[in-house]
């Protein structure tokens, strides 16, 4: 029984409880917002983790993906890599591996991560078998089927991308960016048929359904470059997610709906409000967006001012990317500099949309640089030791003020009159 | 006779013929931007650099702040920041140094820019005589008049503050975050007197006009961490610097106002309407806005966010941030990964406001992407030695593809069928 079914009969399942709490959202909306599809509790029945919910009147979650790819692949790495993402708040991860032993990779990071995991079965389909004469569309299904059995708690699935849309190709610069689209594409070609994805999507939504498993509708046609942005080939391929939404819905199975990519930013709103429309107000997942094309080595800062404006907006889960975007596999460091910039792009929009709470850190932060007190600004900044690191790169510690303005600190000049200037005047 | 003088009498000067060929705007338009002081050309009678326009119409400009302190003044670094700076796009920059013989930082510093330089003479004035009993009306205005003399471009001016501001301090959290505003606070409170850049502002007007330099009205009033974003104080002071605006114009003194600081993300295009209100359209210089304050380390980032919002909302000229705001003084490193933060909010901003040209670079970069030419795409990057040595860390050059997706690299998929998708459906 999916955590929808339970909704729409106002079971109030102990997922629920939990979300309600730690969200401060009373259960009776929280289950109406997954009755009407509005939001989705990421967890496979097969997994233990924490619980996580995406959606209407929530904070604004925020993935990491992770995973090898044939020029890297050491698991001891990605499991650094995980432990970083849950350290430094990332609600989700996504294993993305396509080099070395994949299935070993996904298992160890399903049994190794206490936050869901997400995958895209594709992949793995086409890792182990990447000749598209030969590949077969019960390749495609089983392993689909293999991921949800190995235990994870959402899977990217490329169903809305249809024959109909790859003619609009033509009118791009960067065609298909997406891995599974562009190979589903060039599989439709070869074999004269329609995207088996989407021609078996009830068997994919009854797969997903046995162990609550939530379809993130994936969008192969997202743009991969500002031109492309909001075209027909984009437009064309979310109508057909909503349709799909709707028919897993039906079905108890919780969707949600996977957004660009490459957007300017008089167009993040207008693709929001595309998104609500045509997918009836189920969860967006959307990937930054980035909000120009030239910004390699920093498409984590271009990714976070476009998520930061999308979430603001209505959508609900931020992917994040890190600053090695289009360059190459992130290391370490670049999964942490990604995870801070979606962070900080989440908690903005938070603020915003005056999330109960939203501002309690940024008030602590604000009373500790009041005060002086740098243990705490310490402490309440996303990346404590980074922020330890920089402050003592040109000052030793033990010092009041720091290197930047020294004996002229407004905060040391304001502790002379705070709080009594009135009396002063 | 000062370019607002000139554009007021529509003579068109050589520095408006130098801006509008380069920003593609008729002559005319920005003679008359200029004329109803809603555009500066920013460039002393006295400096050989390059004129910089600022303000309606015109491309987002971008000001990188240099400068010593009391912990760090080795002129060699700020000149090796000064070039980098210069190299990443940079409009402007200000020596804010207060440390070391700053007399002699800003000399170098002007003489060696091709780019027109900003400063604070208040700094100065306090550094020389950081003892608020003994120091003097006069002293204030000599710095400035020095400043000037010095040939530096433009220069902040803390006028707008008002003793009857201070009685509102007591509300905030953070005070007055403004190295010059807290002094002047000081100065006001133990002498019992008007704050002398209000009282002797037609003085520093006079002095101004002399070469052309342009007043940016410092709001020292910014608040410092978004709970005391828009508050009674930081208003009070903006009405201020309005009036005072419209003093200067008079003279035919150019000016530009100073802005926040620290403004939550729903609250940026409020402060764009009231600066542009009660400021009579003049040019808007923000300082991010940050939209969070638990960033330290990511703070350019954070300041991008509010910085693309703003831009693309109004705000004409945007002050980089770096990662070591609020930690300290920055490196060479953190002054680049600053200046191309700035580039990718003022970017981005630009292409939202459709500028003509302004989506150039990233079609550009979108072809190079889909035709997997590398080096165009470091060309293109707006820090290619990054981009280059990121996509080497993990890959030896050479390859086709990037370590990312490997042999699964969808730009790769996308060049079988590129240009030809209709005629093989």
């Amino acid at each position: 029984m999916t955590q929808l079914y339970n909704a729409k009969r106002k079971n109030c399942t102990k997922e629920m409880k939990h979300i309600a709490t730690l969200e401060k959202i009373p259960e009776s909306r929280l289950m109406k917002n997954i009755a009407d599809g509005h939001t989705v509790i990421v967890k496979s029945q097969r997994h233990s983790c924490i619980p996580v919910g995406i959606g209407k009147n929530l904070r604004i979650k925020i993935n990491a993906n992770i995973g090898t790819s044939n020029f890297c692949n050491q698991i001891s790495l990605e499991l650094e890599k995980l432990d970083a993402v849950v350290k430094y708040g990332a609600d989700t991860v996504m294993d993305l591996s396509t080099g070395g032993d994949i299935r070993k990779i996904r298992k160890t990071i399903i049994e190794s991560s206490t936050i869901p995991v997400g995958t895209v079965p594709l992949y793995d389909a086409i890792t182990q078998n990447p000749d598209v004469a030969s590949i077969t569309e019960k390749n495609f299904l089983d392993a689909i089927k293999m991921h949800i059995d190995d235990g994870v708690d959402f899977i990217t699935v490329h169903c809305g991308i249809k024959r109909d849309h790859i003619p609009y190709l033509d009118s791009r610069i960067m065609g298909v960016v997406s891995r599974g689209g562009s190979f589903l594409v060039k599989w439709m070609l070869y074999h004269n048929r329609e995207n088996p994805l989407y021609t078996h999507y009830d068997e994919i939504v009854e797969m997903a359904k046995e162990q609550d498993v939530v379809l993130s509708l994936g969008d192969s046609l997202r743009p991969g470059c500002i031109a492309d942005a909001t075209d027909a080939a984009q437009i064309a391929e979310l109508k057909i997610l909503g349709k799909l939404a709707r028919r897993a819905y039906r079905q108890d199975v919780q969707v949600m709906i996977e957004g660009p990519g490459h957007v300017p930013l008089h167009h993040i709103v207008k693709n929001i409000k595309l998104q609500k429309k045509y997918c009836h107000g189920a969860p967006f997942y959307v990937l930054g967006p980035l909000v120009t094309d030239v910004s390699p080595g920093y498409d984590h800062l271009s990714g976070a001012i476009g998520g930061a404006i999308a979430a603001w907006h209505g959508a609900d889960f931020l992917c994040y990317l890190t600053p090695k975007e289009h360059l190459g596999l992130p290391g370490l460091d670049d999964v942490i500099d990604g995870v801070i910039a979606s962070k900080i792009a989440a908690h903005a929009a938070d603020i915003a949309r005056r999330i109960p709470g939203a501002e309690k850190a940024d008030i602590l932060m604000a009373k500790a640089r009041s005060n002086l007190d740098w243990e705490t600004m310490y402490a309440t900044a996303l990346n404590p030791e980074k922020a330890r690191r920089m402050r003592l790169e040109t000052l030793q510690d033990g010092k009041e003020v720091c290197s930047m303005c020294g004996d002229f600190c407004s905060a040391k000049i304001n502790l002379e009159s705070r709080g009594k200037y009135r009396s002063m005047i």
